[in-house]
């Protein structure tokens, strides 16, 4: 009980990803397709990393992969083309081999559009992309460069 | 609470939209982008409102639509280039405005791949796509139509 | 033919539009998925119209649009996850109700990655998003307003 | 010349990729938002190759790819949410180590929507997806699989 609640409040870093509504991410409704929010917070998730450290050269090299357990996401505000938009990311909780990053899409006026989180596994190809790939422990010198 | 049990048994029929994973849907790790699935899962949730009478040319000439309120999903198993699958969606819930939708992807051979949920509005725009929306109380018949 | 030479001659603004190349936008080769190409033309041509005086907004509430005659690209480079790059994009010709843009995508380190071009019409809808639209005259007003 | 005419005139199998126009395949207009038809081209051009013995899996294990020289789209007629279509795609030419695919997208009421064209190398990885790739010259067996 305890490690769950400092694991919910680990004190992490905020990463903030700029994104921007285009045409082709709007559907008939004139309002965002969906799954482009979780096309933003995927991206999001990788310039957090590539923020700490572990950029997406790096992680090509070493092996180095985070596939998804789970993705939420609520809406909270339509989004339309033109909208400058920023996701503020963040860790929720680093498990294991696993973690949770919280993801919140806010407009540039400060409207909050979408809340969302990812859970995923900290892995490592056997050889490289395509092969087999394994969870692995996370290493605290990963942990550390997410805290605030 | 009796209520809210019987609405998640809402005895509904399945549809199943059956979906193939291209190459353009899986990213440098070899399987799936996960937003895939959400791309999927709404074009299921399309389908099965077509199979129920509702389909997009209804939904248009009528000023129809069912905007997301929040979306999940759990992944299972890494799907690949080439699987063939289906999504096998069910109502879930039906509330006064909103409701939910259930699904199951699961590849050729029983694989069960990821399973998730959509929470939508039943809404209607005041004059034609694009301008603003309302949501409406889900008629009987609507709910009719999707019991199995 | 002096009429197509001065119209490929037409002295164009060059808009820059910025993109970086996301992991969902990469294929199992871990290089660009080409249709990213082509979501990323669209989005300069908005921006190009946007910096032009005709913002999504404007083009929403005047009804106006402009969609696709015709689409092409070479790819001259892959670009990876993680390229920080932009499309350069002008006007190649204005016809009467058609006009060309010409994109080059180009890498931050000045590789050129891809160059292509798009031809639209010039169009209005009826009576708003989702109705029958027609081609325009293309107004002088506007091919100033991308004159270099 | 006579090269150029008679490879122009390969003989070619016509294989047919079905398609359905989804919600979020489609824009504010209300009609397909464009790079779907290049999504729809690279995956019937794979489809044709797995038609010929060559699907994902081999390829994959074979560590081969085909890669995009260039790529080419006229758009005829709209397509709208709920068309179902096909691509019907046919090599239209062979040469030392790429070769061009021709796709035409009919709506199943037979109305031509599309029409265009992909310039592909034939490829291999050294050494597995996401190491570096060579062209290769197209074995006249490959070429022997698409003659009508």
């Amino acid at each position: 009980m305890g490690t769950v609640l400092s694991e919910t409040e680990f004190p992490s870093v905020v990463a903030t990803f700029p994104c921007h509504v285009q045409w082709g991410d709007c559907d008939p409704a004139g309002i965002i397709f969906y799954p482009t929010y979780f096309r933003w917070m995927d991206a999001a998730c990788w310039a957090m990393f590539a923020a700490a450290g572990y950029d997406a050269k790096r992680m090509r090299a070493e092996h180095l992969a985070m596939p998804l357990l789970s993705a939420d996401c609520r809406f909270l505000y339509p989004a339309e083309q033109g909208d400058h938009c920023e996701v503020r990311s963040r860790i929720l909780n680093f498990g294991g081999k696993s973690f949770v990053v919280g993801h919140e899409v806010m407009r540039a006026d400060g409207m909050a559009l979408a809340k969302g989180s990812e859970t995923r596994v900290w892995g490592k190809f056997e050889s490289g992309p395509g092969s087999r790939m394994r969870g692995l422990a996370i290493p605290e010198d990963l942990k550390a460069r997410f805290r605030a």
